[in-house]
Protein backbone atom coordinates (compact mmCIF):
# COMPACT_ATOMS: atom_id res chain seq x y z
CA UNK A 1 0.00 0.00 0.00
CA UNK A 2 1.44 3.56 -0.83
CA UNK A 3 -0.29 6.63 0.67
CA UNK A 4 -0.56 10.41 -0.16
CA UNK A 5 0.97 11.55 2.54
CA UNK A 6 4.13 13.25 1.77
CA UNK A 7 5.82 12.32 5.19
CA UNK A 8 6.89 8.70 6.52
CA UNK A 9 9.50 8.74 9.20
CA UNK A 10 10.69 4.80 9.79
CA UNK A 11 12.44 4.23 13.18
CA UNK A 12 11.82 1.56 16.26
CA UNK A 13 9.39 1.44 19.07
CA UNK A 14 10.58 2.80 22.11
CA UNK A 15 7.44 3.58 24.59
CA UNK A 16 4.03 2.37 24.09
CA UNK A 17 1.44 4.00 26.80
CA UNK A 18 -1.65 3.26 26.66
CA UNK A 19 -4.44 5.40 28.83
CA UNK A 20 -8.51 4.50 28.76
CA UNK A 21 -9.26 5.14 25.20
CA UNK A 22 -6.00 6.63 24.03
CA UNK A 23 -2.25 5.65 23.53
CA UNK A 24 0.81 7.54 23.25
CA UNK A 25 3.34 5.78 20.97
CA UNK A 26 7.49 6.91 21.13
CA UNK A 27 9.32 6.45 17.95
CA UNK A 28 12.54 6.62 17.87
CA UNK A 29 13.38 8.24 13.97
CA UNK A 30 17.19 8.31 13.21
CA UNK A 31 17.78 9.37 17.15
CA UNK A 32 14.96 11.91 17.49
CA UNK A 33 11.54 11.21 19.66
CA UNK A 34 7.97 10.99 17.65
CA UNK A 35 5.15 10.40 19.49
CA UNK A 36 2.33 9.64 18.13
CA UNK A 37 -1.59 9.64 19.86
CA UNK A 38 -3.98 6.43 18.48
CA UNK A 39 -6.21 4.70 19.67
CA UNK A 40 -5.55 1.31 21.61
CA UNK A 41 -8.06 -0.72 19.37
CA UNK A 42 -5.03 0.29 16.74
CA UNK A 43 -2.17 -0.53 19.50
CA UNK A 44 -3.50 -3.70 19.48
CA UNK A 45 -4.76 -4.91 16.02
CA UNK A 46 -1.67 -3.72 14.55
CA UNK A 47 0.35 -5.69 17.54
CA UNK A 48 2.65 -3.15 18.12
CA UNK A 49 5.22 -3.85 20.52
CA UNK A 50 8.08 -1.96 21.96
CA UNK A 51 11.25 -2.96 19.55
CA UNK A 52 9.08 -3.37 17.00
CA UNK A 53 9.71 -1.51 13.67
CA UNK A 54 6.91 1.30 12.54
CA UNK A 55 6.75 4.70 10.52
CA UNK A 56 5.49 7.58 11.69
CA UNK A 57 2.84 8.65 8.68
CA UNK A 58 2.04 12.86 8.60
CA UNK A 59 0.42 14.52 6.13
CA UNK A 60 2.03 17.81 4.81
CA UNK A 61 -1.27 20.00 5.91
CA UNK A 62 -0.27 19.04 9.33
CA UNK A 63 3.48 20.14 9.79
CA UNK A 64 3.97 23.85 10.96
CA UNK A 65 7.11 25.61 10.47
CA UNK A 66 8.67 27.49 13.66
CA UNK A 67 12.21 29.32 13.32
CA UNK A 68 13.86 31.35 15.52
CA UNK B 1 7.80 30.53 23.15
CA UNK B 2 7.21 26.49 23.99
CA UNK B 3 4.39 24.37 22.30
CA UNK B 4 2.50 21.44 23.33
CA UNK B 5 2.89 19.56 20.28
CA UNK B 6 4.85 16.78 21.45
CA UNK B 7 7.06 16.35 18.15
CA UNK B 8 9.41 19.50 17.24
CA UNK B 9 12.06 18.19 14.34
CA UNK B 10 14.63 20.87 13.35
CA UNK B 11 16.48 20.80 10.35
CA UNK B 12 17.58 23.16 6.89
CA UNK B 13 15.41 23.92 4.36
CA UNK B 14 16.08 22.76 1.62
CA UNK B 15 13.12 23.57 -0.81
CA UNK B 16 10.38 26.15 -0.71
CA UNK B 17 7.44 25.83 -3.70
CA UNK B 18 4.54 28.32 -3.73
CA UNK B 19 1.23 27.76 -5.11
CA UNK B 20 -1.88 30.56 -5.87
CA UNK B 21 -2.35 30.41 -1.89
CA UNK B 22 -0.07 27.30 -0.10
CA UNK B 23 3.62 26.57 -0.81
CA UNK B 24 5.19 23.37 0.14
CA UNK B 25 8.41 23.40 2.02
CA UNK B 26 10.87 21.05 2.72
CA UNK B 27 12.90 20.39 5.63
CA UNK B 28 15.93 17.97 5.81
CA UNK B 29 15.77 16.99 9.56
CA UNK B 30 18.75 14.25 10.31
CA UNK B 31 18.77 12.83 6.48
CA UNK B 32 14.68 12.35 6.42
CA UNK B 33 13.03 14.75 3.76
CA UNK B 34 9.94 16.64 6.19
CA UNK B 35 7.36 18.41 4.00
CA UNK B 36 4.89 21.16 4.89
CA UNK B 37 2.14 22.73 3.30
CA UNK B 38 1.47 26.58 4.85
CA UNK B 39 0.19 29.13 3.23
CA UNK B 40 2.54 31.83 1.27
CA UNK B 41 1.88 34.55 4.01
CA UNK B 42 3.71 32.57 6.17
CA UNK B 43 6.61 31.60 3.61
CA UNK B 44 7.03 35.69 3.50
CA UNK B 45 6.19 36.23 7.27
CA UNK B 46 8.84 34.04 8.91
CA UNK B 47 11.34 35.00 5.90
CA UNK B 48 11.73 31.30 5.05
CA UNK B 49 14.59 30.42 2.87
CA UNK B 50 16.31 27.53 1.46
CA UNK B 51 20.06 26.70 3.32
CA UNK B 52 17.57 28.24 6.94
CA UNK B 53 17.21 26.71 10.02
CA UNK B 54 13.34 25.55 10.23
CA UNK B 55 11.76 23.17 12.83
CA UNK B 56 8.89 21.06 11.93
CA UNK B 57 6.41 21.11 14.66
CA UNK B 58 3.80 18.32 14.50
CA UNK B 59 0.60 17.53 16.95
CA UNK B 60 0.51 14.21 17.94
CA UNK B 61 -2.98 13.64 17.59
CA UNK B 62 -1.82 14.36 13.81
CA UNK B 63 0.56 10.94 13.52
CA UNK B 64 -0.39 8.13 12.09
CA UNK B 65 1.92 4.55 12.35
CA UNK B 66 2.35 2.31 10.26
CA UNK B 67 3.87 -1.31 10.00
CA UNK B 68 4.75 -3.55 7.54
CA UNK C 1 1.28 -1.99 5.77
CA UNK C 2 -1.09 -1.38 7.66
CA UNK C 3 -2.14 1.95 8.96
CA UNK C 4 -3.26 3.20 13.23
CA UNK C 5 -5.86 5.18 11.60
CA UNK C 6 -9.32 4.20 12.26
CA UNK C 7 -11.11 4.95 9.12
CA UNK C 8 -10.18 3.00 5.94
CA UNK C 9 -12.65 3.67 3.23
CA UNK C 10 -12.42 2.04 -0.13
CA UNK C 11 -13.51 3.30 -3.42
CA UNK C 12 -13.65 4.44 -7.01
CA UNK C 13 -11.40 7.46 -7.89
CA UNK C 14 -14.25 9.67 -9.98
CA UNK C 15 -12.45 13.29 -10.06
CA UNK C 16 -9.01 14.80 -10.15
CA UNK C 17 -8.86 18.65 -10.19
CA UNK C 18 -4.84 19.69 -9.87
CA UNK C 19 -4.38 23.51 -8.68
CA UNK C 20 -0.94 25.15 -8.54
CA UNK C 21 0.57 22.91 -5.53
CA UNK C 22 -2.72 20.85 -4.30
CA UNK C 23 -5.01 18.95 -6.11
CA UNK C 24 -8.62 17.90 -4.96
CA UNK C 25 -9.42 14.22 -5.64
CA UNK C 26 -12.83 12.53 -5.17
CA UNK C 27 -13.59 9.13 -4.31
CA UNK C 28 -17.10 7.00 -4.74
CA UNK C 29 -17.22 5.07 -1.46
CA UNK C 30 -20.64 3.18 -1.69
CA UNK C 31 -22.32 5.74 -3.41
CA UNK C 32 -21.05 8.74 -1.31
CA UNK C 33 -18.26 11.22 -2.29
CA UNK C 34 -15.35 11.38 0.02
CA UNK C 35 -12.71 14.55 -1.33
CA UNK C 36 -9.34 14.79 -0.35
CA UNK C 37 -6.77 17.44 -0.36
CA UNK C 38 -3.34 16.31 -1.33
CA UNK C 39 -0.37 17.41 -2.85
CA UNK C 40 -0.01 17.62 -6.62
CA UNK C 41 3.52 15.43 -6.18
CA UNK C 42 0.79 12.72 -4.39
CA UNK C 43 -0.83 12.41 -7.42
CA UNK C 44 1.64 12.06 -10.03
CA UNK C 45 4.06 9.42 -7.19
CA UNK C 46 0.65 7.39 -6.54
CA UNK C 47 -0.30 7.66 -10.47
CA UNK C 48 -3.92 7.83 -9.72
CA UNK C 49 -6.49 7.96 -12.39
CA UNK C 50 -10.17 8.39 -12.39
CA UNK C 51 -11.89 4.79 -12.50
CA UNK C 52 -8.61 3.66 -10.15
CA UNK C 53 -9.41 2.18 -6.95
CA UNK C 54 -8.17 4.14 -3.69
CA UNK C 55 -9.06 3.80 -0.51
CA UNK C 56 -9.35 7.09 1.78
CA UNK C 57 -7.91 7.10 4.91
CA UNK C 58 -8.96 9.27 7.77
CA UNK C 59 -8.05 9.13 11.77
CA UNK C 60 -10.61 9.24 13.86
CA UNK C 61 -9.44 12.49 15.78
CA UNK C 62 -10.23 14.15 12.39
CA UNK C 63 -14.05 13.20 12.43
CA UNK C 64 -16.13 15.85 13.40
CA UNK C 65 -19.55 14.53 14.50
CA UNK C 66 -23.07 16.45 13.57
CA UNK C 67 -26.19 15.80 14.68
CA UNK C 68 -29.39 17.75 13.54
CA UNK D 1 -26.11 25.39 9.77
CA UNK D 2 -23.92 24.55 6.45
CA UNK D 3 -20.13 24.01 6.94
CA UNK D 4 -17.35 23.91 4.84
CA UNK D 5 -15.90 20.64 5.20
CA UNK D 6 -16.39 18.81 1.99
CA UNK D 7 -17.18 15.50 3.40
CA UNK D 8 -20.06 14.62 5.39
CA UNK D 9 -21.13 11.19 5.78
CA UNK D 10 -24.44 10.28 7.43
CA UNK D 11 -25.12 7.25 9.43
CA UNK D 12 -26.21 5.64 12.48
CA UNK D 13 -24.38 5.42 15.84
CA UNK D 14 -23.35 2.18 16.55
CA UNK D 15 -20.95 2.16 19.07
CA UNK D 16 -19.81 4.93 22.21
CA UNK D 17 -17.56 4.20 24.42
CA UNK D 18 -15.89 6.85 26.42
CA UNK D 19 -12.42 7.47 28.54
CA UNK D 20 -11.59 9.71 31.13
CA UNK D 21 -11.40 12.61 29.10
CA UNK D 22 -11.81 11.00 25.10
CA UNK D 23 -14.61 9.30 23.43
CA UNK D 24 -14.63 6.87 20.61
CA UNK D 25 -17.47 7.00 18.82
CA UNK D 26 -19.00 4.51 15.84
CA UNK D 27 -20.76 5.59 12.98
CA UNK D 28 -22.84 2.87 10.68
CA UNK D 29 -22.50 4.74 6.86
CA UNK D 30 -23.76 2.64 4.02
CA UNK D 31 -22.12 -0.75 5.60
CA UNK D 32 -18.99 1.12 6.46
CA UNK D 33 -17.64 2.07 10.28
CA UNK D 34 -16.57 5.81 10.72
CA UNK D 35 -14.66 6.00 14.17
CA UNK D 36 -14.54 9.77 15.87
CA UNK D 37 -12.61 10.56 18.66
CA UNK D 38 -14.15 13.64 20.50
CA UNK D 39 -14.48 14.70 23.91
CA UNK D 40 -16.45 13.34 26.52
CA UNK D 41 -18.34 16.60 26.93
CA UNK D 42 -19.63 16.54 23.39
CA UNK D 43 -20.94 13.18 23.65
CA UNK D 44 -23.20 14.28 26.66
CA UNK D 45 -23.78 17.92 25.03
CA UNK D 46 -25.08 16.39 21.64
CA UNK D 47 -26.91 13.59 23.80
CA UNK D 48 -25.35 11.00 21.28
CA UNK D 49 -27.08 7.29 21.67
CA UNK D 50 -26.22 4.16 20.36
CA UNK D 51 -29.02 4.00 17.28
CA UNK D 52 -29.14 8.07 16.94
CA UNK D 53 -28.65 9.48 13.51
CA UNK D 54 -25.41 11.20 12.91
CA UNK D 55 -22.96 12.76 10.23
CA UNK D 56 -19.17 12.15 10.12
CA UNK D 57 -17.98 15.54 8.76
CA UNK D 58 -13.99 15.70 7.47
CA UNK D 59 -12.19 18.59 6.27
CA UNK D 60 -10.68 17.27 2.83
CA UNK D 61 -7.57 18.26 3.43
CA UNK D 62 -7.27 15.45 7.01
CA UNK D 63 -8.25 12.35 4.52
CA UNK D 64 -5.08 10.74 3.18
CA UNK D 65 -5.28 8.68 0.29
CA UNK D 66 -3.83 4.89 -0.31
CA UNK D 67 -3.62 2.94 -2.98
CA UNK D 68 -2.14 -1.07 -3.63
CA UNK E 1 -27.38 20.89 13.30
CA UNK E 2 -25.15 20.79 16.05
CA UNK E 3 -21.22 19.58 16.02
CA UNK E 4 -18.78 17.76 18.61
CA UNK E 5 -16.32 20.59 18.39
CA UNK E 6 -15.47 21.95 21.08
CA UNK E 7 -14.34 25.61 19.36
CA UNK E 8 -17.07 27.36 17.62
CA UNK E 9 -15.82 31.10 17.00
CA UNK E 10 -18.66 33.68 15.27
CA UNK E 11 -17.57 36.56 13.72
CA UNK E 12 -17.79 38.61 10.61
CA UNK E 13 -15.69 37.70 7.23
CA UNK E 14 -13.10 40.50 6.47
CA UNK E 15 -11.09 39.03 3.86
CA UNK E 16 -11.82 35.80 0.82
CA UNK E 17 -8.79 35.06 -1.21
CA UNK E 18 -9.00 32.36 -3.59
CA UNK E 19 -6.01 30.41 -5.44
CA UNK E 20 -6.24 27.64 -7.66
CA UNK E 21 -7.67 25.03 -5.33
CA UNK E 22 -7.90 26.68 -2.13
CA UNK E 23 -9.59 29.52 -0.77
CA UNK E 24 -8.10 31.77 2.34
CA UNK E 25 -11.01 32.89 4.62
CA UNK E 26 -10.43 35.13 7.14
CA UNK E 27 -13.05 36.16 10.22
CA UNK E 28 -12.85 38.62 12.82
CA UNK E 29 -13.88 37.38 15.80
CA UNK E 30 -14.22 39.75 18.98
CA UNK E 31 -11.07 42.08 17.20
CA UNK E 32 -9.43 38.92 16.28
CA UNK E 33 -8.68 37.89 12.72
CA UNK E 34 -8.80 33.74 12.27
CA UNK E 35 -7.91 32.26 9.06
CA UNK E 36 -9.18 29.62 7.73
CA UNK E 37 -8.10 27.38 4.10
CA UNK E 38 -10.92 26.15 2.65
CA UNK E 39 -11.61 24.95 -0.94
CA UNK E 40 -12.61 26.90 -3.46
CA UNK E 41 -16.20 24.90 -3.97
CA UNK E 42 -17.25 25.55 0.34
CA UNK E 43 -16.90 29.44 -0.51
CA UNK E 44 -18.95 29.23 -3.24
CA UNK E 45 -21.56 26.94 -2.27
CA UNK E 46 -21.87 28.82 0.96
CA UNK E 47 -21.99 31.77 -0.52
CA UNK E 48 -19.43 33.73 1.53
CA UNK E 49 -19.27 37.25 1.04
CA UNK E 50 -16.87 39.52 2.61
CA UNK E 51 -19.34 41.41 5.31
CA UNK E 52 -21.03 38.26 5.64
CA UNK E 53 -21.65 36.15 9.04
CA UNK E 54 -19.62 33.08 9.82
CA UNK E 55 -18.49 30.87 12.71
CA UNK E 56 -14.88 29.37 12.60
CA UNK E 57 -15.11 25.90 14.01
CA UNK E 58 -12.01 24.26 14.92
CA UNK E 59 -11.84 20.82 16.95
CA UNK E 60 -10.01 20.21 20.49
CA UNK E 61 -7.40 18.35 19.00
CA UNK E 62 -6.52 20.64 16.35
CA UNK E 63 -5.13 23.68 19.07
CA UNK E 64 -2.00 23.51 20.22
CA UNK E 65 -0.93 25.27 23.25
CA UNK E 66 2.09 27.89 23.35
CA UNK E 67 3.48 29.79 26.29
CA UNK E 68 6.27 32.16 26.35
CA UNK F 1 10.17 31.31 18.48
CA UNK F 2 7.89 32.51 15.10
CA UNK F 3 5.29 29.91 13.91
CA UNK F 4 3.55 29.50 10.41
CA UNK F 5 0.19 28.94 11.97
CA UNK F 6 -1.85 31.65 10.90
CA UNK F 7 -4.21 31.42 13.92
CA UNK F 8 -2.68 32.23 17.25
CA UNK F 9 -5.22 33.40 20.02
CA UNK F 10 -3.82 34.68 22.92
CA UNK F 11 -5.83 34.52 26.59
CA UNK F 12 -5.94 33.11 29.89
CA UNK F 13 -6.37 30.10 31.12
CA UNK F 14 -9.30 28.70 33.28
CA UNK F 15 -9.84 25.37 33.08
CA UNK F 16 -7.66 21.97 32.86
CA UNK F 17 -8.47 18.44 33.20
CA UNK F 18 -6.15 15.81 32.88
CA UNK F 19 -7.63 12.00 31.53
CA UNK F 20 -5.84 8.96 31.52
CA UNK F 21 -3.39 10.20 28.68
CA UNK F 22 -4.98 13.25 26.96
CA UNK F 23 -5.83 16.24 28.95
CA UNK F 24 -8.75 19.80 27.97
CA UNK F 25 -7.03 23.11 28.69
CA UNK F 26 -9.30 25.81 27.94
CA UNK F 27 -8.05 29.37 27.42
CA UNK F 28 -10.46 32.94 27.38
CA UNK F 29 -9.42 34.35 24.26
CA UNK F 30 -11.49 38.01 24.46
CA UNK F 31 -14.33 36.16 26.07
CA UNK F 32 -14.54 32.94 24.46
CA UNK F 33 -13.44 29.86 25.35
CA UNK F 34 -11.10 27.99 23.19
CA UNK F 35 -10.32 24.16 24.08
CA UNK F 36 -7.29 21.89 23.77
CA UNK F 37 -7.10 18.81 23.90
CA UNK F 38 -3.20 17.69 24.77
CA UNK F 39 -1.20 15.50 26.28
CA UNK F 40 -0.79 14.86 29.95
CA UNK F 41 3.06 15.54 29.25
CA UNK F 42 2.63 18.77 27.43
CA UNK F 43 0.84 19.91 30.22
CA UNK F 44 3.45 19.40 32.88
CA UNK F 45 6.40 20.08 30.73
CA UNK F 46 4.54 23.69 29.82
CA UNK F 47 3.95 23.88 33.53
CA UNK F 48 -0.07 25.21 32.72
CA UNK F 49 -1.28 26.49 35.72
CA UNK F 50 -5.02 27.76 35.62
CA UNK F 51 -4.78 31.92 35.40
CA UNK F 52 -1.58 31.51 32.96
CA UNK F 53 -1.32 32.95 30.03
CA UNK F 54 -0.98 30.76 26.94
CA UNK F 55 -2.04 31.24 23.17
CA UNK F 56 -3.98 28.65 21.10
CA UNK F 57 -2.25 28.38 17.71
CA UNK F 58 -4.53 26.66 15.34
CA UNK F 59 -3.19 26.16 11.37
CA UNK F 60 -5.80 27.50 8.67
CA UNK F 61 -5.77 23.89 7.22
CA UNK F 62 -7.46 22.87 10.58
CA UNK F 63 -10.13 26.01 10.87
CA UNK F 64 -14.05 24.59 9.52
CA UNK F 65 -16.40 27.84 8.39
CA UNK F 66 -19.89 27.49 9.27
CA UNK F 67 -22.79 29.64 8.37
CA UNK F 68 -26.44 29.82 9.15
Amino acid sequence: MKVSARNALPGKIVEIKKGATTAHVVIDVNGLKVTASITNESVDELDLKVGGEATAIVKSSDVIIAVA
